[in-house]
């Protein structure tokens, strides 16, 4: 039977590309930090990432990018004086593989050289207990008594894109403790890295080359004998709230962990990633290749999910490194965020904290954005301060080498409904206001007040539009009445309207004095009436079309394979004003479908499949969001086959990393969380039939061909349920540990779903 | 003492650029037609173009531009076999002349071949009385003895930028007239020429060879006589309402000028171009190059005006060629109806009742264009429907041969203020309201209808704004709030308000019909509120500049040089939303500076020389209408000698002919009546300081340092002025006809004029 918690390959060497390919797919990460999947004797060359989650730098005029951490897991071997490489010719054998049950990466390699065959075995983790934590087991074997080398300790020479961000790195040893410290360029924030060693073989001595703290071990290694040692080693910023200095702490981190010892401290990281798969496996029966690709999605999701407390989120590209300029865009909480709130709201949470923390950042740039704006225009690519990272000339063009003028930050304001719709969603879902009264409330305040000043008011027609603005679709620029956009936007005044009534009822002093220290009690009459009086494109009453925008239906028909042929780079952009798109109705991604899936309780079935077949043939899905919306709607209106194919791209993105990773010189590579909680809403949401709102769960599955059964967990106000699925029953689990009875849809029939006395329910599959 | 009414030259022989260059100077035209400055015997091949006024044609997907009709003007001559030319090896003298009196266009040639000189003189011209006809005098003159071959008539391969437009161009000939019909591709309109020719010399025969229809005649030449024949040729088309058909109406046309003989057609068409330089011409002394110039402009706008009752405009590039589509122009209205009104005012209603023609052209175009607009939306690049024919892919990337999307036609919303405004201008300053009930008025109404249409309402700064749009500076495409847009928006409602109060007073009757046509009663309110509402950018309290639109000023600093120094292709665009200008401050052509002169009495001449500092280092002059636009706002404000080299650059424009001509193949070479109007403007509003208004004439010179006379005349209200002023003195000489006594205001000091009574007042030139 296959193995569906794992994936391994045997394959030792191979070009620089793919060594960055495998990078990514055997990455590991805790949500503090990011473990690229590169192996233990790797350098910079070979492209070793610790990124760090929530700390930023910038170096002279290149772009702001998270910082990456001096690499303490480094460990390299020599054998009779030669190092020994998985790059190198001496490689008799590998095998390294990515654990999901634990987040664990391990490695085997089998070195032939002058007669002796050294084995090297290592094992790491990043501790999903201890955050600042990595662990890591590291053995030798030598077929023959041999003459080895270990030199293991922190590798400063660290892989930056726009680095180095580091400054006045130094090492210093404090006994067998290695350290090193620098500080950003830019903040003057303290990086520091301890590592440690338990090693019982050997002699050992110290040296420190070219930002290289290592102990090298003198090993005369006998025939047959494993020499095994163990290394932690922690991480801490000053963003980390610790008492006394950051290199206190994280010498004290890892002298703790290695009196705990290796196995301890992975039975405690084990128990942590047991209750994260509690919560949020999916089991599929009768797809194996499925299962496999969406429990791969599911760790990605998990590996990277905010710490506690951190008011962190997700970056782009996860923390596989620091494309993108590691920034949050509305991937996080369109994309990401269902999946935490329907299995995790803990980490929602924290997500949604992450747009409190940068609600300040989020009014400067309402306020120095074009004409200025009230309100919160979040930002396009966001990282710790809010702040846009996001430059207004960002694509270039590889005929001429210029910039493009791109309106991805100014014009793409649908990111602060997404924001607020997540916001609102937290409390529709749990129940739990608590994040309303922490600043969510103003949150989502902020943001109506930004789209109402943000948009205009059409005295011919009585109705307000929402103009100039970039959709989900980028290859079009700068359009007018956006369904996805507009949409978003009334929905946000809806919900600043419902967070107000809220609040008077359940919290009348807390709104008493948010709306005081806003100033806003005037402009709730206005909000309301934009609520009701905003423009969105409807469908047509022959056709069901929704136009994506005014002037779209006009535009030129082409087709994709017609614009491609029409290239005269092949990097070449096709939006931005210029670009072959612009002129013609094929689309970058999902636009309007990804409304009538953001809002699929609105639309009919015949609406649903009236636009996706309409829009689907003129999609690129130029960007990793676009298939999984894709899937989602044609699950809904019954197209399962189809769904299923762009359910199957979504889940497979990041496990079989053939996405573009180089443009030009600039690398372009890293994960893609989104696709990964986009595999996991197209199983759960789409295949599954769930939807949630604030009244009760729903059910309505559509199983694809191949599933027989799928099993889910799914949190909802508090409680937590399993589902089980077939095709043509669906067993409803209440956990023991409920509070209360919960009225669940199943097919469209009410059922009461006691703790601990799970209901079967028989339907009839929908085709 | 230099002749300040021709210009001459004594080239002979040049290269194509240069020859078509030459067709430019040296054309002539009378409203109809126009007749580029080539030689009897030049062809296709030499830029031959009679270029018909309002008749239009389009083949295949190539742009539609006016018609040229066969010509008939055609005449060569061969000595002992061998064809002459002026472009050939054996000219020996030869020198071409423009009067400048009546219009007239000569030459003189002498050839010499196998020891005989044979001297060619014509003259010809477009008759000013007879709008179809035109009428040379070709003579021949051997110094020997020799055998001269003749052969004169219509040459019908005729010159087309994107032709050809005449189809089935069949020649017949009715004893000595000679006849060429064809239609039009697209409209099957015809299109007929008739020319006839008093040839008593010789024996005649007819050939008609590949599109020819010509009359040979074969002489025996005597040594030093003069053989003299006289062409006349008419063209008329379906255009022409005439009785009959066109072909009779050319022949009839041909023949009664042939009876009354070249002299007198020449008189009678003397007699008209006397009356044109009396109501037009503009004296300078102490300047002769100013005074050549400046003659030489209000030429070109004498000769290319509508024929009375036609409806007809005057194109971009006049009637030099099909160029720029031969459509009409935002200019027409800014910078040529300023001089037609101000001195020739029947011609000025023709151009306004162009604009009336095509009001359901503007209509159509408002309905279509972008989400659908109500009222009229005037054609950026208008034809003879009013339909636009500017294409949204209106400029070619060189580099790649790309088209580039740019938004002249959809957004350049300014158009349609500019013609309302003119519509008022002509009923201000003649105090005839026959044209607003001759249709006028409804165009103004529906002007302003448009922009309320186009116009959103914000609500928070209880203001309207004109969003999206691009002002007179091309560079920058699609801003909010442009000053010039916003200003002639607003300044369209307050006309339309006008408009109702002054028919309710004066045709109560007549508005009533209107209001109820258009079911416009309704809105007025409306237009009242956007009158006053209508969001203009203010000059900044400290520094007093405008800003052109919203962000302007935040855009880079740089210079035209440093563009230029950027370009990779000599050609490239600055503009279309990815053009170097864009994210600079560097503009194309005067768009505030525009505004301050074109409602210059609203802004004090601190804001004018303040904005005028300001925008003028970072203009680039890209168009020709920019120069004319800074010399008078910097003649306002003192800055004479600035305003005078400006003034210089753009009344020589034509006359020196150094623009431009070709971009890539294409012919882009033409005329540039805006300029010939910018010039008089600067002349006479500028230096002469003539501003008038519904209420009087003001005057408040400001003559540049080498003037020391200006004369002109000024039409206004019905009444005639002459204009003299000197350095210290203007002396106002109200016509003997004039009906009444008229108020000026000389010098900020009123003045009673009456008829026949000049009147002088000393003033002290403001410095």
């Amino acid at each position: 039977m296959k193995d569906l918690w794992s994936i391994s390959t045997a394959e030792h060497t191979d070009g620089k590309e793919t060594i960055m390919r495998r990078g990514n797919v055997y990455q590991i990460a805790n949500g503090y930090m990011g473990y690229r999947g590169t192996l233990d004797e790797f350098t910079s060359e070979q492209l070793v990432g610790i990124t760090l989650a929530g700390i930023f730098d910038r170096v002279g005029p290149a772009w702001r990018e998270p910082v990456n951490a001096p690499n303490g897991g480094f460990t390299s071997v020599s054998l009779g004086g030669a190092e020994l490489s998985a790059l190198g010719n001496k490689v008799t054998r590998h095998r390294q593989t990515l654990r999901f049950g634990n987040a664990l990466f391990e490695r085997q390699t089998s070195f032939a050289f002058k007669g002796t065959t050294l084995t090297v075995r290592s094992a790491r983790f990043l501790s999903a207990e201890t955050p600042n934590l990595g662990v890591i087991r590291f053995s030798i074997t030598c077929s023959r008594a041999a003459t080895v080398t270990v030199r293991t300790g922190i590798d400063g020479n660290i892989w930056d894109l726009n680095g180095p961000h580091l400054l006045g790195l130094a090492a210093t040893r404090r006994d067998s403790v290695l350290f090193v410290e620098g500080r950003t360029n830019e903040s003057s924030k303290r990086v520091a890295v301890a590592e440690t060693a338990d090693i019982d073989f050997g002699k050992v001595t110290y040296e420190s080359r070219g930002n290289r703290s290592l102990r090298v071990v003198h090993l005369r290694a006998e025939a047959g004998t494993t020499y095994t040692f163990h290394k932690y080693f922690a991480v801490f910023t000053d963003n980390d709230a610790v008492r006394g200095s950051v290199a206190e702490a994280a010498i004290e981190t890892v002298l703790q962990a290695r009196s705990l010892g290796y196995e301890d401290c992975l039975a405690r990281h084990g128990a942590r990633w047991q209750e994260k798969w509690n919560r949020s496996d999916v089991t599929i029966e009768g797809d194996d290749e499925a299962q496999l690709a969406l429990r791969y999605s599911i760790l990605q999701l998990l590996m990277v999910a905010p710490v506690k407390g951190s008011a962190n989120s997700i970056p782009a590209r996860a923390l596989s490194g620091q494309v993108y300029k590691g920034a949050i865009f509305w991937d996080t909480e369109m994309f990401m965020f269902p999946f935490f709130i329907h299995t995790y709201p803990e980490k929602a949470v924290e997500l949604m904290r992450y747009r409190i923390k940068t609600l300040d950042g989020a009014r400067r740039k309402a306020k120095t954005e074009g004409r200025g704006y009230r309100g919160a225009f979040y930002a396009w690519e966001s990282q710790e301060t809010g702040d846009d990272a996001c430059t207004y000339y960002n694509i270039g063009d590889p005929s001429t080498g210029r910039a493009l003028r791109t309106y991805f930050r100014d014009k793409q304001v649908h990111i602060s409904g997404d924001v607020a719709i997540a916001m609102w969603d937290y409390f529709r879902l749990t129940g739990d206001d608590s994040l309303l009264l922490e600043g969510g409330a103003e949150v989502i305040l902020e943001c109506a007040r930004f789209y109402y000043s943000y948009a205009y008011y059409k005295d011919e027609k009585r109705r307000y539009e929402i103009l100039d603005v970039i959709g989900p679709d980028e290859y079009h620029e700068r359009v007018n009445n956006n369904a996805f956009t507009s949409m978003v936007a009334k929905e946000t005044f809806t919900i600043a309207i419902a967070t107000v009534n809220h609040l008077r009822r359940r919290h009348p002093k807390e709104l008493r004095t948010l709306l005081k220290k806003l100033r806003i009690e005037g402009e709730l009459p206005a909000f309301r009436d934009a609520a009701r009086r905003l423009f969105i494109p409807g469908a047509d009453a022959k056709t069901g079309i929704i136009e994506q925008f005014d002037g779209y239906l006009g535009l030129r028909e082409s087709s994709v394979k017609e614009l491609k042929a029409r290239m005269i780079h092949p990097d070449e952009y096709l939006g931005a004003g210029q670009g072959l798109a612009v002129p013609t109705k094929i689309i970058k991604q999902a636009d309007v479908v990804m409304m009538l899936n953001l809002f699929r309780t609105r639309f009919s079935a015949e609406i649903k499949r009236a636009n996706w077949e309409y829009y689907e043939p003129r999609t690129e899905h130029g960007s990793s969001l676009s298939a999984c919306a894709y899937a989602m709607v044609a699950a809904e209106f019954g197209n399962l086959d189809f769904a299923y194919k762009y359910f199957l791209k979504t889940a497979k993105i990041d496990l079989e990393a053939k996405y573009k990773v180089y443009v030009g010189s600039v690398f372009m590579g890293g994960s893609h969380p989104a696709a990964n909680g986009g595999a996991w809403m197209t199983a759960v949401l789409g295949f599954g039939g769930v939807h949630a709102d604030e009244k009760r769960v729903a059910i309505n599955p559509r199983l694809c061909r191949k599933w027989r059964r799928l099993q889910f967990h799914l949190a909802y106000k508090g409680d937590d349920f399993r589902m089980n699925i077939t095709k043509n029953s669906v067993t409803v689990a209440s956990s023991r540990a409920n509070t209360r009875v919960h009225a669940v849809l199943v097919a469209g029939k009410p059922v009461k779903c006691s703790p601990g006395r799970p209901v079967t329910v028989r339907y009839r599959q929908a085709r």
